[in-house]
């Protein structure tokens, strides 16, 4: 198991995490397998979506957002409840298959760590499982 | 890994995935372990559900819509940000047991690939690891 | 593969899991790994949040039945189809990785049943994998 750490730059961001995540696969030497990213945070979760137009991520924050306001009659004192729902929505983690010693991911895909109650010091898990 | 072909029918379709995934569990010829299925896209996910009344997948599809409509005012171009975030809610893989040489599914469980930007011919992943 | 059996207390619950998986881990005799933990239901997921204050959970709870009311011109005659599309929400699945023979959650973690049309008795499917 491998701790990586990053850094997220405002309340809600979708971090591109597809590089540190494919260093922790090419370290543990594993061809073929699966690799598990696992987010060990409440206000922060893990998802894929597109790395193509940063537009698609401005407009999930904001889709997300409709559906879990920041502001709301919440009863938990912090107030950042929307940002826990939020990280329940997209998951605390991703499994990804292995392939040649890389990550496989669609033509379009990126794994992207998801800020709610930014910005924040993150840590990701990652353990990669070889296929027999 | 092995690599499946399916297609859909509209533009959101609920596509029940058993039989294609079932047989690339038979062909690992694994018999206690676990099979992850794996959605390469980015406006297209996998969910589990129920496999009875075909109602309850049109009920999901309308709920879905009226948390992320398909009309909105988005920035991305292409017009089709609420299929990205319905594939990030609905998740891009499903990780299901393997027990003697099947997937464990419940006894109203079925896999089903979440089309959202449809019809189109979708790729799945399917990886089977053993347990001890 | 280990079953377990739990018990909801209402039609919403989310219910902390974290030691009759944690059993299920020391159990199996495994050290490093991950385990996957699975709901073979339609209408309960499995998450992951906070299980420091109450009300965050209660936050949640409220903050989904907005999304997805209970009440609704719904075409399942059984009249759950909010459960169902709740339960794909939160997800079937959790991974979570194994660290010297226990379940490695973040500081604030917890694992919970979400049932969502309770109360019902629940079974929850877990496998643990080594890692190499």
């Amino acid at each position: 198991m491998q701790e990586l750490t990053v850094r997220t730059a405002s309340r809600t961001h979708f971090l591109n995490i597809d590089d540190p995540v494919s260093r922790s696969v090419a370290a543990s030497g594993i061809n073929e397998g699966v690799c598990h990213v696992f987010v060990p945070h409440t206000t922060a979760g893990v998802t894929i979506n597109e790395n193509a137009d940063p537009d698609v991520l401005r407009d999930m924050e904001a889709i997300l957002e409709r559906m879990a306001p920041w502001r709301g009659n919440y009863a938990h004192r912090e107030g950042n409840s929307a940002a826990h729902v939020k990280a329940s929505l997209m998951g605390f983690n991703q499994t990804v298959l292995v392939r040649g010693g890389r990550l496989a991911l669609g033509t379009w895909q990126s794994l992207y760590l998801c800020e709610f109650d930014g910005p924040r010091t993150r840590k990701l898990w990652v353990q990669v499982l070889p296929a027999p």
